[in-house]
């Protein structure tokens, strides 16, 4: 598990002006790589197939943080004997509406599926619903476990710990993850979800390394330096900084608050432990809830008048003239219908890493 | 109901060097103060006791915004017929684990007292409970129920949605309400929840006011103007800009994205509305969430860990000398054992405004 895995925000597509240099690359035949690489580690084809279009799923949504690049450190994590590719979850414990799955220390993909079906019947049958993810690895991107989550016609809320790179509040010690949160609710028929699902530092560590490869600077209320200091050099993340919560001048008390109970929820509900103290066991420390809408009121009600909201706040004056407001989760959306139109960015530098794994093998022909 | 009845952070304690013209109050008159003027406005004694109590309650903590001053808006509501101060809530459905309480349009703080004690039987019975909130009117200080939870032995959550008077991230329009955010979990023996409690909006309008009245500026990201600019005056608020969500450049699409969850799922699961659309009912539509922490591993062992985290946090490296890393929640905790020292400071503006409702009586002797 890389220890940042968590964007803050989706890549710009620039499908229209890429790069010389750069992929563009459609969801089928990358897929088709992703199980041939998941399949030559030693993944069962089941298991494989699932991890795949997860991955997939995640690069088509603009997070390519969390896209096939992933395929590197999940093969050195299975050379390195900490994830097993052919454990299956299973359900370890249910007991009324809360309940947990044991991800067995394999593909936490197949741990937070598991979890996402469990949390919704528990919903189902009960109003609400509560699942911890134990051994469940690196879980991939939560909006996709919410987001099923919504379109079963339930709120979904996930949430979960990770290795320890943010500061506290008024600090500078590395003692909480990135700890993301996530959150979806349908909307009208044939719209996707409105949904969140966002760092609760206030930079993905993913973004910090490519400014530091470009020798950018960063706007300030990121990083601190290994004295404590504000720092705009990503570098001094690497050399002993921190990433610091969300909400800089306007309410980093509040980035850090929520990060804090998530580190602690998500780190003790599942058993994974909290992630700065001794026994932490280097996992996603994940909690999956689901409220279901049924029980409150007629769904249909529910999801016509989330549309009308969604449809003020877009016909809404922008503050900006050359912008719009964005309903959650819409940039996602449009990023996902122009890639599936024009194909999926990959840098070089990430088409030469994953070309470097056995069982490698895509087309050249859409490169630019 | 006032339009933002939710402070960002503690007002700080200035019992040190009060200004002239300010009184110090023990709790104890206050609270029957509080009971005085409430019982004159046609409260029952039980129902004037309990909502004494919840207001004085957030004094102490520092939560003034939510404190005695809000007799003023009630005794007007009450005038007014939108608040009945003889009502009593009571559970209008409850299936499986999850029900509805009814405030029937009386004092919030009784409904939401009833309402945390449902969610709490619910999460015992079946490890997790929800309870959505149907005409509260102001329920005031989330914090409250979310302790109440916590020192149940459980992870309380609540939010609610308001009066809208925060655009969008990204626009300028008044379309979310100031959607508070609540969540508490229990530390060690002796020692009171971790505890966040904000506003997903950058500032709470009592602050505002008060800058406006002193003629002073605020800090840039907090509010846009009527026509949408970034303001630090005040008084542009009040002619006809908009509140900003809380995050700013670091993390403003979050405090976004966090407010329409909450104005939907708490404004739709309630029955109250989304505060922006016609048929919303002006109340805090309210939503609680509770897991039994039990069901996942021993209390105690949750307790020993977040302790320890809890210590970890405190003991950790400041970002600058002449501070300290706090743990979420200890502010209010250090307020509330100083003001019950010490008295609860109340400005002669507040003071003023109490004691032009019936019922009023405080003793003048504490005043400076």
């Amino acid at each position: 598990m890389d220890e940042l895995p968590w964007s803050t925000r989706p890549t710009p597509d620039r499908s229209g002006d890429r790069p010389v240099g750069e992929h563009l690359v459609r969801p089928e035949p990358l897929t088709r790589m992703a199980v041939a690489v998941l399949t030559a580690a030693g993944a069962p084809e089941r298991n494989a197939g699932a991890v795949a279009a997860s991955l997939v799923a995640a690069d088509l949504a603009g997070h390519d943080s969390h896209g096939v690049r992933r395929l590197v450190p999940y093969v050195g994590a299975i050379r390195a004997g900490t994830l097993d590719p052919a454990a299956q979850p299973r359900v370890a414990r249910s007991e009324g509406a809360g309940a947990t799955v044991d991800g067995r220390g394999g593909f936490g993909q197949l741990a937070a599926a598991l979890a996402t079906r469990e949390v919704r019947e528990l919903a189902r049958a009960h109003g609400v619903g509560v699942v911890a993810i134990s051994r469940g690895n690196h879980i991939g991107r939560l909006s996709e476990y919410v987001e099923a989550l919504a379109e079963a016609g339930l709120v979904g809320i996930a949430f979960c710990n990770a290795d320890p790179t943010v500061a506290p509040h008024g600090g500078r010690d590395r003692l909480l993850g990135t700890n993301p949160l996530a959150w979806a609710v349908p909307r009208g028929p044939g719209e996707s979800a409105v949904v969140i699902d966002f760092a609760t530092a206030a930079v993905a560590e993913g973004k910090l390394a490519l400014s530091a490869a470009r020798g950018e600077h960063v706007p300030p209320g990121l990083l601190v330096d290994g004295d404590g200091r504000d720092s705009t050099d990503p570098a001094d993340f690497y050399e002993g900084g921190a990433l610091l919560p969300f909400g800089g001048a306007a309410g980093g008390h509040k980035g850090y608050g929520l990060s804090v109970m998530i580190e602690i929820v998500g780190g003790l509900l599942s058993g994974a432990g909290i992630s700065s103290l001794p026994g932490y066991d280097g996992t996603n420390g994940s909690v999956l809830l689901a409220v279901d809408i049924a029980a409150f009121l007629p769904a249909d009600r529910f999801r016509e008048q989330t549309e009308r909201f969604c449809r003020r706040l877009s016909a809404s004056t922008p503050a900006h003239e050359d912008r719009s407001v964005l309903v959650p989760g819409e940039l996602e959306a449009r990023t996902r219908a122009h890639r599936l139109q024009h194909g999926i960015p990959l840098s070089t530098a990430t088409w030469n890493e994953l070309a470097a794994l056995p069982g490698f093998a895509l087309p050249e022909g859409d490169s630019t």
